[in-house]
């Protein structure tokens, strides 16, 4: 293959914010660096219906305070065939498209590993995605931005919950990872959180309400994960608290996805503009099928392989943390 | 009765953002007009439970920020019982109180005006509800801040419907009205609304997204009061159009508790400000059983009787209005 | 004249939060009445160098929520010359433009007032302007969204202020008019205001922050109205007392351009909303040379004449309240 | 020095938004592990004026979210002499407090280190100043508060700044450090910064300006570190550029005090959580004159002596990347 010449990029999946962040530094970064550059609307579904658009400079102004993507997303289920992938190749062919910049989380490095490898395209990867649930980066792009959102809107509930001496049961995004829950339990100072990776035990979540119970805390606010499929997510915690414990002023919020949109926060515009260039520079860097991951503040390297095998771990200190603080 | 040397504040039902500046605005009004004045904590729970404290100008410093209510709020059963009001009322005369002012909504209201009229104490209303649902007054105090936290939450799922073109049904608050809804459904941009004031037109609905979804908007967002119990609420209604329309791509989020916290909006904190101070005032003209209502931004007197008599209509221009908007 | 077929709709002078969702309404407006409209970008500028766009449905989605303008604004030196109007008009005609709709402030109707008459070109006006100075309507779009971004604004610095024991001074916009500076100080619990309107009593303002000061409030801020000449702005004022009062810890804050972006509040939003399908209306109803007004929440016509001709008065009452509230 | 039962926790120095955060956390903390704990209201001149209080676990509830600081702040000379010191000293023996958590920046750490030593008493600090400048930490608390501060003000400018075609020079915090300017510039999207750590360049400056100007861009935002003091800050720049340019449209916005202020982003309320938890461990862990750091998110313990010699360097690849992204 000669020299890399041009090149395109697409958001696919689940949207998060930060995403028109990322493409404006891959656009950018690809100018930069004497590239031509194009957009695909609507993810592999675009690349296969042949949709692609030519991309400037000034056609990503204005766009790195915007929540959702301007290239919009989809999930395709013809790229998972071989005869949609085809096509898809085809058309980058056509368009004399050279390497691809995917932004998107596991469902999208998972279409685009085996693309990669069944066409030999150059693929380089931007995670996105508020569920921060990927192996080989410390964030995704959209996390905290999320986590933002979240404790935000507990801080609202917070008020109500205080003047009426409430529980509050408050369900948070993350289908298979506790990151957000987690993380946002603790910023809004929730008493109590139930993940995914940890089954609820209820004897010690029982104990610790009746304590604050009898405390007379003002209120009591527990965040719990949508993926926690043991417990059955908020509203099946909360019928059973409420059954054994009618005094307790139980009440239920599931925030959906509000936590997916909004203006993205400082620190996801950094990442996705640190991240955006350097995937450029990953390209041209002559890597095939890694994601850009951010370790320690340092852009790095993983190989979709291992982005994908791997499940990251919560850190348990976090998970002691809640209990301390809500003493 | 001799002149008026002492009076009582206190926050019942529902919490609404501004309460607090209403609660500032009383004090420092009465302060203003040499009165003494005290707090009641949780409502007419506190009064029975004699839970009062007095209040001076440092006590409300700081406040008018802040959602949710300092002197917390309650729906008391309790006081509906002639014993328990007598209990109130002789806590109340034990204190030296000459009079006092209830903020909250009709369910206030209502037992302000019983016990008004049975122990022939002074009682002055401040409109205090998100609902907007008070008759003979324009605005209600944390109308406006609620409207805004729904605007802000529709413009975050906008990003996330927008980026897969999507179809949002979203439940706001609004039992019995939709003010808050249809307001917000102007305010949000959305393409429909469904109130309880007008039966739900499935025909109509029906066409109209039809017609949405052969322009191929990007998105189509529709606001449902959660009291339009006609059409069963949110999840109802996207039950039904998903059934019949499976490539509509529908969703559902209910927005919550998220709509009765928040720091206060400028148009609630001065609404609360003037009520609070005017609720004084009333008081020392020698008013009896009357909420503080705000018609064409005068404050006036409306009789408890009349405030609850009567339903405020919705402003049909503004129905009307939707309509062009989303054309 | 024949019937009304084609309009131009264009935003002049100052921006302000809601001017999108006012040119969002016009466009829908007359789409919907079967009108055609086009956009002049960059106000008068843009009529007089002929840059003018068509305007579909399409065109004005997802910028109800947008600050600025999309039509952008400017001012125009050659607008105030008898040839610069001619050469508008005949661009007008060229594209068979019957009407013009222009939103902005007293600078922009006072343009529209002359050309409608010169040219017997049928002119509506939206009073867009965070000043809120435009006599014969109760509001200006943009006015409550720069008041909610002065208290937020306020709001952060008293956390700062509290911190430390300081005596703010915050100048805010408002050249001519005090009504941005009262009533966030209302709204932002602001202990002294100083307005344009009332010659800076300084006796009065010392006295009141010597008590302030032997009471040991926490903090103290006042707000500065940026036009109150006399008084010299909040540099000025701060420079005087700290030179009397250096114990108080003066420090200024100015808030600067911030108070003109930002997504507009629902209040403007809904108003703009409102305002934009009147001027529509407005037309087809043969008016000429008016601007929409908005009064005691309905819609009115006011001259050109008389809304340029008055000043509209400062509330009284609200003055009032800053000093019952600061006690 | 026998087994530590009773600590102290105070703020001082600039105030940071997550400062309540990490009360509340050294707080409880200290409660979770068995010790008593006072607050000293306003820094050391309290510890000089012996205005201690003591604390338990509610007088921190519910200021996880808040802005400012609950104990106060204040910059103290008395306590630089060493008679100041020692009446501190003798205030903390009376209280039978073992060791002290201070929470500041690097004026706060010089007193502590001092204090520390010359009466051998433990003292951990915890790095709250919005300027991330202290050697031996990846973040500071209220760093990333003051960074979406900066930016929410930013997008609000360029509305206005995109409707008239202006070139802003806004002005940050950062009397000497870039820091906050280079990151919030990145995350608005700014066209170029000036920060104190390198000399700025005119040429390039101009070239660049003029570059923008020919390429029509619709605005160009240039962010300023106060503390550049070559360049003099934005108003100098500004009133340069003017001069040489008159046609570039040029103003200029002070953020001022805004940045201290707010509720505590996400991020900030995570790492007060675990630095003020931290800090306490680090106490029972024996240290005696150390900072609390973050460093690839982990906690590490650096010598006052260590954060206090170095200084912090800005991330060249950051610098960069305004290059690359303005393009």
């Amino acid at each position: 293959m000669g020299p890399l010449k041009k090149i395109a990029v697409l958001t696919s999946g689940g949207d998060a914010p930060g995403m028109n962040a990322a493409i404006r530094a891959v656009v950018r970064g690809a100018i930069y660096n004497k590239l031509e550059v194009m957009g695909v609307i609507r993810g592999f579904e675009g690349l296969i219906e042949n949709d692609l658009i030519p991309m400037d400079s000034k056609s990503v102004s204005n766009i790195i305070q915007q929540g959702g993507t301007i290239l919009k997303s989809a999930r395709s289920k013809e790229f998972m065939t071989k005869e949609g992938r085809q096509i898809a190749y085809d058309n980058l062919k056509q368009h004399h498209i050279d390497a691809l910049i995917v932004i998107g989380g596991d469902g999208t490095f998972t279409g685009a590993r085996v693309f990669s490898q069944e066409f030999n395209i150059p693929t380089v990867g931007i995670p996105g995605t508020i569920d921060n649930d990927l192996y080989g980066t410390d964030y995704t792009i959209g996390y905290d931005t999320a986590l933002n959102t979240v404790i935000e809107a507990v801080d609202k509930i917070r008020d109500t919950a205080s003047a009426h001496s409430r529980l509050f049961f408050i369900e948070v995004m993350g289908r298979d990872a506790g990151f957000l829950a987690l993380r946002s339990a603790i910023a809004s100072g929730a008493e109590a959180v139930l993940v995914p990776e940890i089954s609820t035990d209820y004897k010690k979540l029982d104990a610790f309400l009746k304590n604050s119970y009898n405390k007379e805390k003002s209120s009591s606010i527990v965040l719990v994960a949508e993926g926690d499929k043991i417990s059955g997510g908020a509203i099946k915690v909360a019928e059973r608290v409420d059954k054994e414990h009618p005094d307790y002023n139980v009440r239920v919020t599931i925030l959906g996805h509000i936590q997916r949109g909004g203006s993205p926060s400082a620190f996801d515009r950094v990442a996705a503009s640190r991240m955006g260039v350097s995937a450029v520079e990953a390209l041209l860097d002559d890597q095939k099928s890694v994601m850009i991951g951010m370790v320690n503040n340092e852009i790095v390297y993983v190989p979709f392989n291992q982005a994908l095998k791997h499940k990251k771990p919560l850190n348990p200190r976090l998970l002691e943390l809640i209990e301390i603080l809500s003493i």
